[in-house]
């Protein structure tokens, strides 16, 4: 079987792709055959070797993939045979709080989904909705997964509750499909009028363009009566942290996701303290968040958005189409 | 002015109406103007002198009514002229926990609202929404406020949870409005056919018929899969208990309300111990849930269902119709 | 080596010793060589027949063990060996909600601790305290985690609040103790004056006598300023529920823990009804409960009380002496 | 009756004392006799201009007292004359979350308690534990309360938890009292050797001198077996905040109180990023939050820590010593 590999610092010129046996699945385990993955920005930060995270050499890549059990190992009672399943970031984050002993994760420093079969401890999947395609499912566990907890991991919106999201990166976009299932408001912001139209068509009740208006967090205090919002999902790192504390609410929510590790960015202290607000850092989730997440988009069939689906032989030009940048939904890899 | 007054143990026949002189506002009060009034089951506990709390002698009637501000005391600061609002049922109870602090109620301990003018003071009054006619927000306070304390007040339902409401009872209409909005599913139970078809156009996603099925219960497990629901919003007191009990999921929630208190019923501590859930109960709630509930109502331009309107002079009709039974929505009493 | 094996509905007298191979840890599992079990009610019932959870025919007896890692399987990462552990009675269960898919018990559907040597997923083990010997650590898994949970699963009791614990049986004491590290007060009921004595050594701030005062529930009402206790530990059953209801503050939380299956009690629901409480149903606990637990216990150097030690030839006693009741404490078996 | 006032931005030296009538409680209100005030940093920030709230010109000083009711207007129900107790710095946050219709403050929008009467709504005031003196009292309302707040207010500690709080001012002194009642271990830093010793004999289970090591964020580290803390005290502001987030567990808590307005101090968002922890902003707390807390305290027989007593004549002289700075607890002012 094939798989994709990473050269840590050698960027996309660096993935190599082996020709390896197909593993067999031990005890506790069950043996996937993969239908399709997606890529996040974490996988370029690996592939320029400025992950902070620890990461595997010659890892395989990609946290997110999708497909069919086709063998299970001894003891296994959470699957079976013919079960379709995605894994789950972090293996070993069943549920409750995340720590250190939870901290391993697939397509960093273990190995990924990108191969053709992949071994895995039955714990570590899940089930994926029925509705769902295999490319559609496999845009769940990285970006779904984190839009789920940052938006319901410490206080879930409420109906009528306002929410912010910023630009059209994958969580931004979960984050507005799970914020509309909740009963609430989305304002959204974005960078053009073409992307503006498809959020306000994915649901979104308010969107800005925040090239043409760069002080939009002014306009967010307008949408909400000068209240503020009630939960941020930002995603914009140093750049829009301090908008983001102009924009939230007393007692407001600010879920801080995936900034990029290369930033160098300061805000004001002062900019913390003016917010009666509450800012969680948030990473990824649990296996029964990720759960959770999937009954409510069966309830709701929700479609996750895909931007292109590339072939498995094809995987490098995924990865430089997702490098150039201003997609609107996953870029997928699909396997036979 | 006009005002209906009990007489306690009487019944509908000791009903008294008085005329008064026109309350003005003291400091920190608003005085309102009364648009409409609805009925709850407790007026009858009250009348028939069977209500389990105290109740002032010569009260006067009901816990909802909503109205015109058309006067402020010195002090004012939540409310203007103007302003169309609702009394809280327990006028002190503003946020947080319930206690016997704030216990006295206004149509029991305290005079209510069936009268043309009310004095109360700003903190025991809010805002509704603008979308409603006051004939529609005369009903939120009692049921309105309970659905959504009963539904929100422990852990409000997630989308794709599945929550059990039991018949067509105000509370469970608002109840099964309130679910929806949440992204929930919603099981009913119902008496006829009739009621199961305005159920379903209400949102329910399935309607059960318990005179037809009397092990409903089982149903409901299947309906979830074996799984059971995990909400169950329970009004039926001892009479269906012990099948809420095994309606509920493992870690699942009962939400108990409006029991007669002049039923004698008991039931097997197995189902309790049997049954791995929480039983919770819910005594309406405070202002704060009173304006979360309307911000949702706002949000989703609810529309709470109304049975029959009658006019003030004709109030006795009103409380004859509503003793009769087997209305779907509120009855409420509309003044000039 | 030897373990002991329940015959269901023979009682004690069908306890059988087996002479078995040693087993050896597989992937992600550990062996330990057991020091010590405990005896819970639980066994009782399995014994006689009657324990309402699947049993495994010949189960190998006891949920309460601990020992010393002495060998590890492949791939194992949170034990090593010489680690001293104790069993989670629900090896599945790690973190979070209970629910049907980690539902499985030791010493019940699965085979339990009293053995010389058992093999456990090491998942399903935690470290113990290192003050406790193994005799005392022995007692942790049922009835600490348990009392843990009952205690802070929903809502931990603030410094200041009160919990009631009901009767000396090891829940209870060990509620006792909890209680206390959070600042709380504890009311204890009893049977005996040498008891109290007991009780009040342990910390418990007011000891009432239930033999003495039926009507002990207007006692612990009188105790708390007419308001009453934030928290009831319920191991009582049909025969106290009642009491405790009329025992609980408004929006106070009662634990139902322990029923016996064989008890046949009705309560009126009216005083489910009456009282503004929250009943939540607790099963043991999770695995993060049981490492929380442990931290607190170890920081507080918490002593479990032990009411008598058996030698692991002498089993048959241990159960017989734990079934003639009156036990203050736990019943324990020490292995070589 | 005398009152102390502010003339903003002309610091201490432009405090003026008035001569006025004493005021009468009207409906609902009460009348205080005030026994004892308290000094804290809002005050000086207030005085010399650049205070980032609004507040009243001449507004009488000070958010802390405490003293006797010794008249009650018409329809006071919560409290009566010969009530000891103390004033709510939001008079109108009674319970739940923040807001701006509660955020008028006393000693700033509103009148303060530096008067010989003051008259307050019956919901503004709590009664104070038994057991403290009047100075003792008047500690607890803005220092108190932040404390409180800021531990409990989004997860308490739980027994066994390690709480860190950043020297010896009030809100960390309090802090530490309330973290040793909820059973936590509690890490305090300090500038000096002598406060060290006196932060130890409060109940500090180890104390770090910041002065001698500035990277005392190792320290704390290390202290934790390499975990961090579960609970951060924040009052240090931008100096220390880079520390505190690298100070703090995964999944811990950040409680930001109290920074100085005219600090001007930027931190980098990847040490933000780079904790996955929650940072909560704290404003004092509400009334429930008083009132629990005095449960606390009672229950606790705690001693706030008094720095120094001055006559009520002698007002100018507190706030220039409070101004030194290099204090160990409350600066009071006693009235006759």
């Amino acid at each position: 079987m094939k798989s994709y590999h990473a050269s840590l610092g050698a960027g996309i010129a660096g993935i190599s792709v082996r020709e390896r046996q197909r593993p067999a699945p031990g005890p506790g385990e069950v043996l996937i055959r993969i239908h399709a993955c997606a890529l996040n920005a974490r996988e370029l930060m690996i592939l320029r070797g400025y992950y902070t995270l620890p990461v595997k050499p010659d890892v395989v890549l990609l946290a997110d993939g999708a497909g069919e059990i086709i063998d299970v190992g001894t003891g296994v009672v959470r699957h079976k045979v013919g079960d379709r399943v995605a894994g789950s970031v972090f293996p070993r984050w069943i549920d409750g709080r995340f720590s250190l002993d939870v901290a391993a994760q697939i397509g960093g420093s273990l190995d990924g989904m990108l191969a053709e079969f992949v071994v895995a401890n039955e714990d570590a999947v899940v089930r994926i909705p029925d509705h769902l395609s295999f490319e559609q499912a496999a845009t769940l566990p990285c970006a779904g997964v984190t839009a789920w907890n940052a938006l319901t991991g410490l206080r879930p919106p409420s109906p009528g509750d306002t929410v912010l999201t910023l630009g059209s990166g994958s969580v931004s976009l979960f984050a507005l499909a799970f914020a509309k299932m909740h009963g609430a408001r989305v304002i959204a912001t974005t960078s053009s009028d073409a992307k503006a139209e498809r959020l306000r068509r994915l649901g979104a009740d308010a969107v800005l363009n925040y090239r043409a208006d760069p002080q939009w967090h002014a306009a967010v205090r307008e949408l909400t009566g000068g209240r503020g919002v009630d939960h941020v999902i930002e995603v914009g790192g140093g750049g829009t942290l301090e908008k983001s504390l102009k924009s939230v609410a007393i007692e407001g929510q600010i879920a801080i996701v995936g900034w990029l590790a290369n930033q160098t960015t300061t805000i004001d202290v002062r900019a913390i303290a003016g917010s009666v607000a509450t800012m969680r850092r948030v990473a990824v989730g649990s296996r029964a968040q990720f759960e959770a997440m999937n009954r409510a988009i069966s309830a709701h069939l929700t479609a996750p958005v895909i931007d292109r689906v590339f072939d498995f032989a094809d995987t490098l030009s995924a990865f430089r189409y997702f490098e150039a940048g201003n997609t609107f939904g996953k870029v997928v890899v699909r396997l036979a």
